[in-house]
């Protein structure tokens, strides 16, 4: 009743940062319940300024018993998270992930994928694995984004300030021999969490025209639509400095698209697939 | 305010269903915000029950608003979303999942990756991509299962049932052909929608003594754990039937990991790595 309530003041501002994210109007809708849930989402942005404020153990405990009580692709479990609270381990997870942020970020924890339980699994019930292949991998991947995503959505209810953290993959084989990880466990991303000294920026993002469809995939129209949201968000959030001017000058116009061709213009993490493989994935 | 009010009743909630999911007391923590959200999602279970009442499509596109404004590898935003109503294609992707109550779900989607449009970028903005390995995969793969996640939190906050099928990908190729995926697209997992007939069932999950770990991945102890796990799991959840009895016998005790361990003796999209290779990926 509470939650009814409150509902069109959550939904004013959600309405309004969906408008802002995806520059269009979202139509209105009414809601029984979860206004303030949908809001917290489709304000978020990720923290990386925070506060001395320490998160209590047992907060982070009961954030980590939510995100594992979400989905999991067939009951198999597929995810770890190893806390990192070490102060030397800590030094040297940063020096991977390199964020200078990073040092002040009250808690860091990795986000891994597991496929070696479902292994030892079929070996303590005497049953043959026979799904060694591509799926292996990809399963334990998703079910481990799933988790990384449930914690980050119950993180920032409570109030915390996250930020995921792929570049914990940038040198994958030397975090895994950190963190101690075995054959057929890999991080996915680690997650910095901490009381934010700041509201973050919403990002915007692609219109729903380009990133939905209806029955059938349909990218016709994304060229125009990706270009004029180059322009919008050029407009409201430009880059504060083109990536690479050395090598591709300084473009009269830097949109979304300059920036992540730019990016992926460079190899990043070409031996991710090797690191993957040594953990002794069969990725055919 | 309300919602620091509110807390302690969500909390309480929150703190039964943890336990009984992970059979374990979770400490009492002190929340200003957030509870409800927190609890909603320790309650959480697939929903396949379905009442007739209709799910507004305006809903559903406010949900994908909100599901696309999830965390997203780099801004590279690699991932898309079909929405599928029409009914002849319907059964025909009702036929590659195979679950009966599909048919009552009143809404049905694919949550697919995407890493096409990065390649479009490329081509677009005149840069190379330097980046045609498994990490252009694992990326694309993450960002959709980051989206799956926030879209099921999402449409279970206003009241939805949510059951993620991935199902889909028994039949990558003929999903994909269905639906029109073009080169680097493919589908993540399905996701069925509907006002649920009944509360889903809340699973129990193993321990977080397995699964999270301090510093050091560690799984001396996991066997044991895992023993007691399937007791547990057994007496409060005993599965309803044993899985190939025929070929395996009538085990006098069926636990997690003897069902899991049958379930994975038999192959299981043995063909997916082909497929994602035939959509054009380099998986080294």
């Amino acid at each position: 009743m509470e939650e009814r309530e409150k509902a069109p003041a959550a939904l004013a501002g959600l309405h309004e940062d969906l408008a802002f994210r995806f520059g269009e109007d979202f139509p209105t809708v009414c809601l029984d319940q979860g206004a303030d849930t949908l809001a917290r989402i489709a304000s978020r942005g990720s923290g990386r300024k925070f506060t001395d404020r320490p998160v209590d153990p047992d907060l982070v405990h009961l954030l980590l018993g939510v995100a594992f009580s979400s989905p999991t692709k067939s009951d198999l479990q597929q995810r770890d998270v190893v806390i990192v609270d070490d102060p030397k381990l800590r030094f040297e997870l940063h020096d991977i992930i390199r964020h200078r942020w990073l040092d002040t970020a009250p808690v860091l924890l990795v986000v891994c994928g597991n496929n070696r339980r479902q292994r030892q699994l079929h070996a303590w019930r005497q049953k043959q694995f026979a799904n060694d292949h591509l799926d292996a991998f990809f399963n334990a991947s998703v079910d481990a984004a799933i988790l990384l995503a449930n914690l980050v959505v119950a993180a920032e209810a409570v109030g915390l300030g996250a930020c995921p953290l792929s570049q914990i993959r940038n040198d994958a084989a030397r975090a895994s021999r950190l963190l101690g990880l075995p054959d057929h466990v890999f991080p996915v991303a680690a997650l910095a969490l901490g009381w934010p000294a700041e509201t973050p920026e919403i990002t915007t993002r692609l219109p729903l025209a380009v990133t939905v469809h209806r029955n059938r995939f349909d990218d016709d129209e994304a060229r125009a639509l990706i270009e004029a949201y180059d322009r919008r968000r050029a407009q409201i959030q430009p880059y504060a400095r083109q990536r690479d001017e050395a090598e591709y000058g300084t473009a009269d116009f830097y949109g979304w698209s300059e920036e992540k061709a730019r990016h992926y213009s460079k190899p990043e993490r070409a031996d991710f697939g090797r690191f993957i493989r040594d953990k002794g994935f069969d990725l055919t």
